[in-house]
């Protein structure tokens, strides 16, 4: 693929030759509607505006990030390589304290651009100031669900302002009547919200039917405390407060046990596994997969927020997942290439009702090239080679909802986004470095 | 980066002016001999054929795979996610078994290129048929220690012929008297190699002034049952055998216990740290890097064969043996960015005696160029962007020994390298499994 295109960001009738679909070398047509119109060994009626020829690669449905804080781009980088608590509360909160607007909107710029060049086209994200986080999307052309996330620490008062918040942000998103764009709730957890927070969000979802998106059993620490404030474990408490549904989203989900995993089962709540983050922060425990596959749940992957990462490539998560899999449950058949593939796209497509993440007529024309380089030849097995053999850079074209957002490697305006983050990091840096040196 | 150049492979004085070299922006010249003349921020005193604009590009010193066995690219993907026998006698030794020479060259052909694609420069390797492989070197124009690997299980009949094999491997490879060329010695591991073997295998490897390469405690069932066969463990055994030594490069070294990394430091043995390979095949312990940093032992890292990765990314494997440290040994201090890179780099080349690993005057010419991506913006730490937050496909420029090998993503003669590893890995499984079913 050499040749230019003007057409980035267009629903125009595409067609894909010399594609490598399922195994086979196949074509891909997309309707001009954002949607596939068809797939087949040679595809003739067809009104395609552009003809693509893929030369070989290997096409994929793409990647759907489903835990991330992606304004966080801003701080990668800035400290690694330290205890949990020193980290948060002497390099991340004073910083995040003096995050503005136009800093959530460049760092969530550059968060859209790295997942566009690694092969993402969704995200379910976490965090606040998410108007600007939802300029920074639409204008990116990926989809996100974007919750603001809530945390009042028992107090009363800090608890009405974050309910206004979080309504003011589900309006926000709403009014856009942006198909790309969803308004999620998110109270951040079992130890920053208190029960009334909980019980006020799981309402709150349900009533405006959107997403709760949640950090469940990240840490041992978390299950002891809310056993002894509350007799139970986590997911038992977050039950008991209404939070647990077919729409809730319970990121990390390390610590499970069995009556946890069948709680997730009965009541449908799909567990995101990030095993990166949970590796660079010592979590030392590893979410029980094969336990929780054989229990039918819903599980799908993400790669927390740059800090704790550092990336948003979803193809080293694949890998890590499948490998930390492996590791710490010590069976070397555990999360194979193929489940791999499918929590990173399928299973997080479907929890976010996004009728994506299978390349066949009628899914959602978000689909990627992964071309043919050093690292991924031969090509015995496409999804083994996508899995363990590549990374995200190998991606070399980007199509969300039926535009492409990426060709040959080129987006357009990457160089100035890029400039734009890092002069926004630097300069908040050392604003919050001169106020805590005040 | 974007003018073309013709000076591929060739040793010219090169000024690269725009590199970002320990945090600072900087030049560097390569004196025209392989090695490193100035490194500064004006350099004017010099006689540049080729002056390239790095653009900001990170230059660090090019990686050194300390354990690979890089003709197993041609079975990248074959088989994936099986319990580790099932793996080797139903898909790896059948297949291994029909190789021939001008499958070896193909398959470290693309090894070469695999790695100087991802900037590594060097690589220390255990297999077979290796003046095969030292063609491919050669004409790649990196660097590799090429040992012939060493299994008699016992029979004094085989050992005698794989002594031949070794000494004619040694021999072949001494004569072509190329600085990029280094022949080792290697018997494969103590359940493998009687003690016989081992014994001639640390005399002969001494006599001639080469690297000893094993594999060393990569499983608990190797201990167990290396103690049952000899009342100590694998380093106390090898070292009865006269095995360790400062020559010794011992790869896995997982299941490691204290007196062991007492014994490694007291002999001056190098370990190679493989995480990935030992997270893929659940080998269920992590190489006790701290202890072993503590006690003074030279720790290098290496991908392992393509066929337990599946790739030999550098970057990819600095990443996971960062977090895995952090991980298993419940720390997330553990293993910080700087010694990742070390372990990388430095410390491998010094256990091979080439004096590269370092971009200092004096030094020889083994550098890489890490371009800006959106991987790894902002860069408030290069060092921790190129361990955490990118991967060796960010890797723009390689150069070895002072010849450039890539340039801006370029590698002459990269398709076809492609399509001959290709045809003979097709070719090769397809011999087997007729053979097999026959």
């Amino acid at each position: 693929m050499t040749e230019d295109i003007d057409i980035y960001g267009q629903q125009v009738p595409i067609l894909i030759r010399n594609a490598r679909v399922n195994g086979k070398i196949q074509e891909i047509y997309l309707d001009g509607t954002g949607k596939i119109g068809a797939v087949a060994e040679k595809i003739t009626d067809h009104e395609a505006e552009l003809v693509l020829d893929a030369n070989r690669a290997t096409a994929l449905p793409a990647m759907c990030n489903m835990h991330t804080h992606a304004a966080m781009e801003l701080l990668r980088g800035y400290a690694d390589d330290m205890q949990l608590f020193p980290w948060l509360s002497t390099k991340i909160w004073p910083t995040e304290a003096h995050l503005t607007e136009s800093d959530i909107y460049a760092g969530v710029k550059l968060a859209c651009l790295e997942m566009i060049r690694t092969g993402t086209t969704a995200f379910n994200d976490m965090y606040f100031m998410m108007e600007a986080a939802a300029d920074a999307v639409e204008e990116s052309g990926i989809r996100a669900c974007l919750s603001y996330c809530m945390i009042d620490n028992g107090d009363a008062e800090k608890l009405e302002s974050e309910k206004r918040a979080m309504q003011a942000t589900v309006k926000n998103l709403k009014a856009r009547n942006n198909e790309r764009i969803l308004p999620g709730v998110s109270p951040h957890a079992v130890y920053t919200v208190s029960e009334e927070g909980l019980r006020w969000c799981a309402e709150y979802a349900k009533a405006e039917n959107v997403p709760l998106h949640i950090h469940v059993s990240e840490t041992e620490q978390e299950v002891t405390d809310c056993i002894a404030a509350h007799g139970m474990r986590p997911p038992a408490w977050l039950d008991k407060c209404g939070v647990l549904s077919p729409s809730c989203i319970a990121a990390h989900s390390c610590w499970l046990d069995a009556d946890d995993i069948r709680l997730y089962a009965e009541r449908g709540v799909t567990a995101v596994h990030n095993p990166v983050s949970n590796m660079k922060l010592a979590g030392n425990r590893a979410l029980p997969y094969s336990e929780m596959k054989a229990a039918g749940v819903n599980v799908a992957l993400g790669t927390d927020g740059a800090s704790s990462n550092n990336d948003l490539d979803m193809f080293a998560e694949m890998k890590t997942a499948a490998i930390l899999q492996k590791f710490f449950w010590n069976d070397p058949t555990a999360l194979p290439a193929t489940d791999a593939l499918q929590i990173a796209s399928r299973n997080g497509f479907k929890a976010l009702g996004i009728n994506a993440g299978v390349i066949a007529p009628g899914y959602l024309a978000d689909i990627i090239l992964v071309g043919r380089n050093p690292m991924n030849v031969p090509c015995f097995n496409a999804e083994s080679n996508a899995v363990y053999a590549t990374n995200g850079l190998a991606v070399e074209t980007t199509i969300c909802n039926g535009a492409i957002l990426m060709y040959d490697g080129v987006i357009p305006g990457a160089e100035e986004i890029m400039e734009e983050a890092e002069k926004a990091a630097f300069a908040l840096t050392a604003r919050a470095e001169a106020a805590n040196s005040a």
